[in-house]
């Protein structure tokens, strides 16, 4: 089933392909919250708006365009192509909660994923100006500058930022104690929530992300970033919530995650 | 005790002062962040920077030069006459945790108080070049745009998003228990921390901010701010800690407070 990646030149196309798309999509979002947009509350409680519907428009009629014998996975619109080997995942806008809230933490998650194993993976900060970026074995990037993540010293660890979701998308997990273990054991923890999180932890800023009760489209981009950028990802939680995958992931400073995988283990759920 | 408050001229001068030294130590920090700086645990074992010295330094040698004859409480150096009429409180970089990590969500406090009762109050964010600023009377400003809080609708209660500090800051002020019971009551709580969750507080970005175990400087700008906006501001604790008064505060939309209020008057310690 693995089947022969493309090659280090086609991933570089596929990248260039990604990072081109986000800019269209930022124009779009930008376009949007200058000119004012809807809001209505989707089936599942959370917030959609005309700024997410028409991103993941410009996102798809873009793929349709460059790539039509590609699939698309999206959160706003039904799949396309669901059995092709490449699948772009979308999310237009992770945390639209923020941006309906005039926070500019939110974020345009962008990956193409070949065969179930990501090659391309954005995230795109319409409002801070900023675009992360990360091919298979093409390195990260944050707009031209290369992302390295210097790996913390075992005396730095208290002093580590360490960015949670909320609490019930850990209940979601079943996995709530890994919450309450955490703010317990630990004096730095944030809830940045959304990727600004995974783009925190993929420069090196904060020591790692732990984001609970999150779809696919919300991590599509984030392993590739945080591995190429030299950290690293561990997918801890596989579960199903109203018929979809839900995943708990941790991600950041390798010596971060692992301490934090202890923690999980004696206080979280059992994986 | 209360004695003639200042003059509403005279207070318009005081908020320009203490807004044009705002960008002398803005420009101070900036400089630092630039060139490097030296780091050291401090005795309480939190961190203080070359910058957080140096940023008050300009601060007090302004102060020192404009007002020779008010008083300094700042966090870094001793109390300059501390019984005077006019105390300046200073904070040169509330979050040194996050700009020794890159993070821009770190600000410069600067407050003003006449016996006891705060007349201005800025609270400057040097990396993402934005000043916040309040007088008695005058109205909370972002540079030059003026802030006004729209309250909460008791339907988007559960859509607003709460900023609370870290979980040990609560159970400094034996409050662990208004901690849990928030984070079990709401779905949107998230940790900003640092005087930017009181900025967009101010803002109104966000409901309400929550701040346990800090100190004056951490919150002597913040009240005018909130109230200013048309915001509501609570000291919820009073205690002692290593021999230093420490506070536990929200604020923000008046209807986020009152429903705070509530959960912490069941879960929380009683007041």
């Amino acid at each position: 089933m693995t089947g022969r990646l493309p090659s280090l030149v086609e991933r570089r196309k596929y990248l260039r392909a990604a990072v081109a798309m986000a800019t269209a999509s930022r124009r779009a979002i930008l376009r949007r919250m200058a000119r004012g947009y809807g809001r209505r509350l989707k089936a599942d409680a959370t917030l959609v708006t005309d700024a997410d519907l028409e991103a993941e428009r410009v996102l798809r009629r873009e793929i349709g365009r460059r790539f039509p014998e590609h699939g698309i996975f999206g959160e706003e619109f039904p799949a396309i192509l669901p059995n092709a080997d490449f699948q772009w995942i979308l999310d237009p806008i992770d945390g639209t909660l923020s941006f309906t809230h005039g926070i500019p933490f939110f974020g345009t998650i962008i990956a193409l994923h070949y065969r179930d194993r990501p090659i391309v993976g954005v995230i795109d900060h319409p409002a801070l100006g900023v675009c992360y970026s990360a091919g298979l074995g093409l390195g990260a990037w944050c707009d031209g500058r290369r992302l390295r993540i210097r790996d913390a010293r075992a005396a730095d660890l208290p002093r580590e930022i360490v960015s949670a979701s909320d609490r019930p998308r850990f209940v979601l997990c079943r996995s709530a104690r890994a919450f309450d273990a955490l703010v317990r054991a630990h004096a730095n923890v944030r809830g940045y929530t959304d990727c600004l999180a995974h783009t925190m932890a993929a420069e090196g800023k904060i020591g790692a992300a732990v984001d609970y009760g999150v779809r696919l489209w919300d991590i599509a981009a984030t392993q590739l970033l945080i591995e190429e950028a030299g950290g690293r990802y561990e997918c801890v939680y596989r579960g199903r919530h109203r018929g979809l995958p839900l995943y708990g992931i941790i991600c950041g400073k390798p010596r971060v995650v692992r301490w934090l995988l202890r923690v999980f283990g004696s206080g979280g759920r059992k994986r």
